[in-house]
């Protein structure tokens, strides 16, 4: 749907089920030509790269559990096409210093799907951020709270919560993995700093899981700043609250995914500013990732929409010889996923360790 | 963007402009092959008439100013084409009346695009006076509120105002036809209630403004219940706020636009309630019409869309000579757009008069 | 309590009840000194004259019934005492004609208990419109709603509900004229405005209910601004919901009284405002209505203190014979209350009337 | 002014400056008798400890910077007078235990100032875990920020920010001395679990204030449940922030002081529930901690004064040799006090530690 939604993408093929006649039933939803609906990504790739330029696909998106991001989109990459990839970018480390290199050999266009930067308001703070309006940033507390692993649900048929729970498919972390490195990625996208140093209580809340399911760091910066990140799916009640505060040495500001078309600016001396997707002189970065005019909410959708818009816009560009305009140029990269899968083992590490801090 | 989230819509032809270039080049950006992009609705559907069965289009989409509705969906109409129309219905009364028996003498199917209607937490709050739950309703207050037109911005090359503040193109009103309808129409879809009588003040509160700009009716429902409805496009600051507020013997509800995925429930005597998109035990219409897990905010094209897809899984059955899931037979009709009509008619009547009800 | 807050008032005489036993036991309650507890107003008014000045009290506060407050009204203020009187200000126009001669006449102190306009964020909301930071006015929207009276609980031994919903005691309104006066007060104080013309729909949804409790009224101010006032006692599930919503040609402005301490001023060209109760350089209004530090809320009985506190310090500079400052003389008066029971008056007679807008 | 509030306490004497003449004027704002304003804390014991029975004071309010909590709380205890004290207990951990040791000896009354336990919708949440709602409790959110302290005002003039930033008068720590215990307290309070080890990362990031301004802690509890806490000075536009989050196995809530009459309560599979003071069927504890109806907002001074009211009623029972009603009997304690002098200890040493948990 969010691929769909600008009309710069067209769905021509696919592979959807290792299971032949699944994929090809899947296929039929989304009324693709039968010819082009493949029993394998390898199938897939081998026949799609055979086909005239032009027809055949311009890129792959990957949208399977992290244990097989690896496999297509190393083979994407080798057979000359382009690539997006659901996060965490890969299985384990090895895999994605491979991707890296991988990407940089080949000069192919990565972009990994950290889809809540994608929203005009994300644009928005951290623009003002750039502009220096909230002054030297010292203090960040981030934070990705859910509720729908507070039970033991693997062990029934949901199909999220069994992967997502599974070692073997998921890799070291559960939800520092899963939703920890979105916060980790958001908290660097907007405010421009790196993690310099964390220190995690890594814990399994609910009995019988095999990855962990609630995480809490302490985390420094490399200008200095504090920080806090949490990651919780046992929040009993939460729905996917991943909401971020900065405070630099002029203002504050808030901003949260369940109200995604408000960001706060916060004054020790005056009125708070509460800024709206659409409304007024906004960044031009946050225009540009704007569809309609307010008070008309876009929501996680065109959010996701607008990381594959801009990635289709690059595509289209490298397609045509030309350059893009940089205002699109803005997506997640395979360095952003190299740097995501380090956090993960970081947290891991420290979770398990004695020792206060653990340099990332 | 609406019609083509879910896949189940393909954009194959259009009239974009009168200027047979401007429309190319409208068709080019819509990736449309050149020989469906057409100069004029007249020539595409006499154009499209022609094509064979499966390749032609289904329906006709109507997006333009309200003068421009009457003839296109006459003309679909006559030429066997369902339509899916922007509301109000039409320029006048009598055009509305005449698409009224011409859809009941055709058969075909008619789509108006009241599209707030399409949101999960109003079909919840339909389902939930439905159910019974608040009881007999007793006071209903709906609004539309809009700050855009608060400067007399059609003297200025602004195209939306221009055409909407309009008469020749608007029709008798302004305000009270472009969002007061929505509010009429979403008080009526909500609580299952006709507006009996009404008692308007219609004022135009910017120098120079051809149309009403804002309004304030006083409603009397049919079974008792007393209403407000107000429509301002004055009213400094507000984006798009369409809310609602129904009261009956046993609870009251709270929807707004602007924060679509919340549905509060009140009582007087416990603790509110408050649904949220996609959480929960909802009703079986309110997770038809939700696409993506809790937590993830649906918004305006979400809506929108909802229209469209249920409008497209109707003309789908029809095609296949099936019956539609009466959940998803549920969008505005050409009899709402004819009270809705009647509505803006009995609106600005009573905003003329000097009796204080007006019967509608 | 809300007399106690400042310490500036001390409680030393009191009638409470008719029952010479109730009120001496009330009196025990309060801590006062028997000889100083009374069996009646009259009672009260004719022994505390003769004590010597210093010791005898300085004013008297009438929370009684509508029905009864002009009787100690008169009394008082013939035997030179100042008053402080709950709203609305008498059982009918005569007597609050009778009171405003009599206030006049005696020149003595008079506030009248229109307690929601001494919050802070009342006094930044008319200073903001003073300012014309909202430009010339054009649309008032103010309520208040609640849902206590959603049952027929004057039946029960309810001894709010019973006085209130009866027409012996309470006068000719009773939702209009318990919480209607107030939504009308508070529109004129922060606004400035006058209501010029009113057209109402007056309501009794409640079975065997004796007197109003909905009511919707549509306004015309001096200005040429429209309004809407809307009051209910049947809005299930509100709990005390008076707000406000001031839209002008540079701005708009909402407070609410659930929320007391935030007042959002918007724009269509920018960033909304949040002023704060204490945050920033707030008007001097507010700063001299505010108790405590930013963050700390205030609520009703410090705003309901902050009317006594003004009248206690009018009272002192009185007795002082000094001026008071005037940021401090600012609180309802008799002529205030007059104009509220006028619109009551108007309210009720226009909700009988066939014409649409009557003169006020 | 909270002391006042309920009427239950009577101001009768004080010593308000170690000047005697600012003394003597501050009694004058008050209203005391001149015989009654000492010009020490000592005088003031010496003297009103003469004064017979009934008439001499029943109990002391320490108000001042934490180096003067000790000396007039070990002499009112010695004299045989009840003490109220501000918050943190003591300077330091040696005059935390001789206060415990003290009031254990003497049998007297101590209540520590930990005011936002007294809001009727923490003695709500308090009552729903008690209860078991949420089921076993497993992950807990405090947080406290504050913004006053984000520039070096303690080098002007500003008396607040001078002594809490000066080790000779606040003691070890500052911001989490200050408002971090306050979030302990809360967190223990509203659960009743028990803090057993702790990881902080305490920072000073003002430069040249001479105590920490800002501080993360992950926690553990002592049922297993996981916890954070944070609490800052320097968080650029937050008033006074002070929040909690609470997780079980059946559900999750939320409370926070900025809107203290709401508290929400969330579950996984249904809509979130919304408790607002004086709405509905509450728990006892909340409804005594109550002053007036439903939708009338209390407030901070309100919070605060049922502390003082629940002190002055076990202090009342005391003179009256009757027994308190235990709904009443609830008010932080010289051991609670103590608990939070070692945990402000035990953060500053974690602080400091390059060891990963130190138990508390």
């Amino acid at each position: 749907m969010a691929a769909a939604l600008d009309g710069e993408i067209e769905f021509v093929c696919g592979a959807f089920s290792s299971d032949p006649n699944k994929s090809r039933l899947s296929g039929e939803d989304f009324y693709l030509s039968s010819d082009r609906v493949y029993g394998s990504y390898k199938e897939m790739i081998e026949t799609e790269k055979t086909l005239p330029e032009g027809e055949r696909m311009d890129f792959v998106s990957i949208v399977t559990p992290n244990h097989v991001h690896f496999g297509p989109a190393k083979m994407a990459l080798e057979n000359g096409f382009h690539v997006v990839c659901d996060k965490p970018l890969s299985f384990d480390m090895d895999e994605a210093n491979n991707l890296v290199d991988l990407v940089q050999k080949t000069g192919l266009i990565f972009a990994l799907m950290h889809n809540y930067t994608g929203y005009p308001m994300v644009k928005q703070a951290r623009h003002i951020i750039k502009n220096g309006d909230l002054g030297k940033i010292r203090k960040i507390v981030v934070e990705y709270t859910q509720g729908w692993l507070m039970d033991f649900i693997e062990s029934t048929n949901q199909k999220q919560a069994a992967w997502r729970t599974d070692p073997k498919r998921s890799g070291i972390a559960g939800a520092m993995g899963d939703i920890g490195t979105h916060a980790e990625n958001l908290a660097e996208y907007i405010t421009g700093l790196k993690i310099l140093e964390l220190c995690a209580d890594v814990s399994t809340l609910v009995d019988g899981r095999l990855l962990d399911d609630d995480g809490s760091v302490l985390l420094r910066f490399d200008n200095g700043a504090r920080g806090i990140l949490f990651a919780s799916q046992i929040s009993a009640g939460e729905e996917n609250s991943l909401a971020i505060r900065v405070y630099g040495t002029k203002a504050g500001l808030i901003w949260g995914q369940l109200e995604p078309n408000t960001l706060e600016v916060k004054y020790q001396d005056g009125p708070k500013k509460i800024y709206r997707t659409g409304v007024g002189d906004l960044s031009p970065e946050a225009q540009a990732h704007t569809r309609i005019p307010a008070g008309h909410p876009e929501g996680y959708l065109e959010a996701f929409a607008n990381i594959y818009r801009n990635f289709a816009k690059c595509v289209q560009a490298r397609l045509d010889g030309t350059k893009v305009d940089p205002i699109y140029d803005d997506f997640p990269t395979v360095e952003d996923g190299a740097r995501g899968m380090n956090f993960i083992y970081k947290v891991i590490e420290s979770g398990k360790s004695d020792k206060k801090w653990v340099k990332v």
